[in-house]
């Protein structure tokens, strides 16, 4: 094999390797589009991070119906999503797992919260199961016995993120068209009134026809975008714990265990190979990611609430990393207003569940220029800020 | 300089490479002595976990009266013991910390129990100050309204243990007469009803005139030595926590600070550098090393009630590690019934306050063949195992 030069121009230029950058990169690529994607350590921070969650129906607010459409369409393609990505990555395991999620209540006001999300669930023709507490401890027998309630969800699933995150790798690197660059963009090019790809913090220029923008909580501060422009996005901290569940426990739980505790929401989420996911807090921090005695200990508390035998397991990992945010907690996804430049980002809580969806509607409206409907409320340009 | 052979002899062999092992070579090698040390990892495990609280007087325990003069006489060496190894480390800061520490109750029940032990201390002669509640939060100003009282005792002070390691390091580089072998001991040789040496687990033999066996919480499990003199010592779990103080909260403590929490005991230390040591679990759990989450979560919740600031520090460590307990809870230190073989092990809660002591004698017994009268309550031989 010849070491061939960098090609100094792409089709498609992506800013970023979490997943929506990996998967977007992914389905582009099989279009028949040559695609760089830079990132200093792709495959880090909230794609890292995350619990995995695939929970639509569980996941429901108030307000968020329309993001419910795209995340419930985005769950309905992931089966497919995970096979097609098994066979492009020469067999390797995505780690999906179809075992549905049980939604718990600790006390008679979270039982009305519970209560509350069935209704509106109903009110939209989903499905969910209610459950007396004694029902849901039949399912799943570690939960305490003052558990006043549930709900079973049994279409919301779960993907091991990380497993998620090594598939793509290895199907990125079975793609010809692909080459990922660990660097940092320090600016994006704009030349006659259009985006020609980007520079590198070393230095270097890279052209491509289109760039996308999926840098997370990082896509507001690339340079060399309008001002006016820049995707409001902010950081939206989440400190999250790894439990290890030793064979003697297993099966701890055997679905995700997502519960309201004194009007506080956690959750747990088993993978089959025994590690045991407790997330997450939700905090205005900026870009801070240290892991604080606060948020490991109310984890804990709340967990232990509901689950006591939880403070047996090891706890092999603490961890904080960065959601993004944006003004109405749903994604910003296509074309912005100036032309050759795209964002795919501010997926806030809902970035693994979204990655199909983005994905697939990403490498549609790079390759046809055309937005799919399902897509089009989640434009950039929604967000009313002045322009030039 | 040329690459010696490896002697085949030395004075002593010390097995275990903790403060105890590591302070007792390097006080035996200034008494002429030649020293061989073996640990595959040495500055590991308890020593390296260790809070470093050198606390005789507020870590009192009834029935302890004897091992109470030991600490005492241990704690009031410390500084003259430091100041020389800090010589013999060419300058390096052994961590030494006069600091004073103090004892805060959280509730009632609590109280009774430092009133108890103000009790014991005064009918002992030792010094310790009663503190109204008021008082005690004028010192600390980060401990919360509702501490129900303290006591000050200004003679206990703290070391830190991972620095006073690096200067035990430091120093016993520096004399020629000691070496390290990083390997794991199988068994002490024994000729002629005598322990001539060691064979190391790759099948080396070393041979030497006295063996010293200060392994920790292994050290009955050293081959070769008979079974009725193995030391009874047993593994006591303690997990423990380090955390981050930014500038903007310091000093969060100034001092040590001690607390009795629904009748759990727990404390704070502060590094001169900016850590905070939270501490510790005390579990029979076998050779178990886990981190659990029920021992972070206990950790948390107590100092959250008596210092409820912590919550916004960074965690930045989690750690188990394994103390020397013994029938007693006091150290072997001395010669055994096997001519040649000397125990210094069994420390238990106390390793790091008894290591001038442990060592100072150790290399008097090493040196001269007498043991120092205050380490005769002491004696590995004290235990009625049956003799053969």
């Amino acid at each position: 094999m010849m070491t061939m030069p960098e090609p100094a121009r792409s089709d498609v230029l992506i800013i970023g390797g979490g997943l929506i950058g990996l998967a977007t990169a992914w389905r582009t690529a099989v279009r028949g589009l040559s695609v760089t994607l830079c990132d200093p350590a792709p495959g880090a921070n909230a794609s890292f991070a995350a619990a995995g969650m695939l929970t639509p129906v569980t996941e429901l607010h108030y307000g968020e119906e329309t993001l419910l459409d795209l995340n419930l369409a985005s769950a309905k393609r992931y089966p497919s999503f995970i096979a097609e990505l098994q066979e492009a990555a020469g067999g390797l395991d995505p780690g999906y797992t179809e075992a549905g999620t049980l939604v718990v209540a600790f006390d008679g006001d979270d039982r009305e919260v519970l209560a509350d999300l069935h209704l509106f669930q109903q009110s939209l023709g989903l499905k969910a199961e209610w459950l007396a507490g004694s029902q849901a401890r039949r399912l799943e027998p570690m939960l305490a016995p003052s558990v006043r309630g549930g709900l079973l969800v049994s279409g919301d699933h779960q993907v091991d993120n990380r497993m998620l995150l090594a598939a793509l790798f290895a199907a990125l690197e079975r793609e010809p068209q692909v080459r990922i660059v660990r660097s940092k963009v320090a600016e994006v090019t704009v030349a006659g009134d259009r985006a020609t790809g980007v520079v590198l913090d070393d230095g270097r220029a890279l052209a491509a026809e289109q760039v996308v923008l999926s840098a997370g909580c990082w896509s507001g501060q690339i340079g060399g975008i309008p001002p006016e422009l820049l995707p409001p996005v902010r950081p939206i901290k989440g400190q999250i714990l790894r439990l290890a569940v030793p064979e003697v426990f297993r099966p701890f739980v055997s679905r995700t265990v997502r519960y309201v505790v004194r009007n506080n929401q956690a959750y747990l989420v088993p993978r089959a190979h025994g590690e045991l996911v407790l997330g997450a807090t939700v905090e205005e921090q900026d870009y801070d990611t240290t892991v604080t005695a606060g948020g490991v200990y109310e984890l804990l508390r709340d967990a232990r609430e509901l689950v006591p035998g939880i403070t047996e397991l090891p706890l092999i990992e603490t961890r904080a990393a960065l959601r993004p945010g944006t003004p109405d907690n749903a994604p910003m996804i296509g074309p912005t207003a100036l032309p050759g430049l795209l964002y795919a980002t501010g997926h806030y809580r809902h970035g693994v569940l979204l990655t199909p969806a983005t994905a697939d509607g990403m490498a549609e409206i790079l390759a046809t220029g055309e937005v799919p409907e399902a897509l089009a409320p989640f434009s950039p340009q929604r967000f009313g800020r002045p322009q030039k």
